[in-house]
């Protein structure tokens, strides 16, 4: 039996999904995370964390532990060209690791042309346009990318707050923002200098943010807007670049998740790209990596079926 | 003899003048830089500034190594409330660390009620108002502040660049980027991620910037004019707090000497506060803590006089 196989590596878990050549599905498995961001050429982060949840895949399915893979991609979360830590031992014909917005791509829209907005943390946007060309917009990180992210919405933020607090103007979100982080702005500016404070931990403050604008805190309001409109901007932009009138989008991630934000979004979408339909993703990254392998393999798969 | 000393340390030099009890001054000194921000509780290296540059103005003014002080203000650039490495070994009845920027306000109106704008690579608006009160607005890093500053620029212009690549638009301003750092500018960002590229190095390409803006590359021009526009509300908030309507302002540091920027500065504070009047600075940073030392021990100077 020929064995594909497509992982998802995140900041939070490490997902597998295995299946035959038929695209039938042997087993899925889920294990710790393994990014591996600035942790150095000796860490086992990655390679830990994808031959752990590979292995349990691989017995889930009843496969012998020597199983080997026609073709295999692995996705993984702040990926850029080359793996920072040990590889991983896989034995397989075709291997091929990426970035985990592609295999999102692939995932959301089975495959087929589309558009992904990813807004957590941070955000990307990725366009796969017919013919099979990619296009990215985006992703450039905290401090030169992140528009329509919950790390540049709580940036913006404590940068609004401390500012209010300057010039001792009353601020609901400066008020929230000391609520939330149990400190004062200058001290919560502070902690984020000298890395008590972590870039998650700040962005976790998103969701506080996007309930003090759906109150209608006037600051509130104009930062998810702001942020908003960036974001659509970049999905206008895609949709451009991919030559795509009425692309079919899917927003990913855990802001794009917010009630808040996906409406705030959808709004300024209307506006920048009227033809945009909105679709819950097909498939989720790991099935979109098993759909990049079977690719990568020269077989292209119409479905995923469940066995 | 009473002595009295200012000292300013700074991120490139660390400047100290003398005085006796009338105003006199008897000796200027420079040495190395001495700000420690993120160097830890062990580092010598403002203990070591101080001391050197203090005994090579000891010596110049032909006192004797044991001279003691009655009363010397030390400004340093990062200060925050306490000292970050070694205590410099200082004999002086009264004796104050600080801020560079309060020694800048200090000398720059000669003590009296005023503002300053100090556009480095940083930024920070402060005044000091009728009675003595003072205001401080902005000086949040990085990442949190920097409105109108080098850093904030450069910046803005790499988060311009790079989306302009990724939208394949032309633009000037990514052409300039990557001929001033010799990269393209996804390697820029990687490489600041990274810290092979510094801050003070991104910064330093804000005068290419504002040479482009000359020009009239449009990118550029509205980067330039949303800083000078951002900077400007924070000396107007400053105005509103110290309660002047028609202050006196110095603008400071590296950015603000740049004539592109002090132009399109003067010309946002015009709108933001039609009242405001400039004027160069009337004595340095060190000799602001100088005069910061006579008011420390309670003797109101109107002037240092040259010996």
């Amino acid at each position: 039996m020929h064995l594909f196989a497509g992982i998802d590596v995140g900041q939070s878990a490490t997902k597998v999904a295995l299946a035959d050549e038929e695209g039938v599905l042997l087993a899925r498995a889920s294990g710790p995370a393994g990014d591996e961001l600035g942790l150095g050429a000796a860490s086992t982060r990655l390679r830990d964390a994808v031959e752990s949840t590979l292995a349990a895949a691989v017995k889930r399915a009843g496969l012998p532990a020597s199983a080997r893979f026609t073709s295999l991609v692995v996705g993984i979360s702040g990926f850029d060209r080359e793996l920072q830590g040990r590889r991983p031992r896989i034995h397989a014909r075709h291997l091929r690791y990426t970035h985990d917005a592609e295999i999102a791509l692939a995932g959301a829209h089975a495959g087929a042309p589309g558009i992904v907005a990813i807004a957590g943390t941070g955000s990307v946007v990725r366009a796969l346009a017919r013919g099979g060309s990619e296009v990215r917009i985006g992703g450039h990180g905290y401090l030169f990318g992140d528009e329509g992210s919950a790390f540049g919405l709580a940036r913006d933020s404590l940068r609004a707050a401390v500012l209010a607090r300057d010039e001792r103007r009353a601020s609901g979100l400066l008020a929230a923002l000391e609520r939330h982080f149990g400190c004062t702005a200058a001290e919560c500016v502070r902690g984020f200098y000298s890395g008590t404070i972590a870039r998650a931990k700040l962005a976790g403050f998103a969701p506080a943010l996007l309930a003090e604008a759906q109150r209608g805190e006037r600051t509130a309001r104009a930062i998810v807007h702001a942020h908003a409109l960036a974001l659509a901007a970049q999905i206008r932009a895609a949709a451009r670049l991919a030559r795509m009138r009425s692309p079919e989008v899917a927003l990913l991630g855990g802001l794009a998740a917010n009630a808040t934000f996906e409406r705030a979004l959808r709004s300024a979408l209307r506006g920048a790209l009227p033809g945009a339909r909105y679709r819950r993703p097909i498939y989720d990254a790991a099935l979109g990596a098993l759909l990049l392998a079977f690719t990568q393999a020269g077989i292209t798969l119409r479905e995923i079926a469940e066995r």
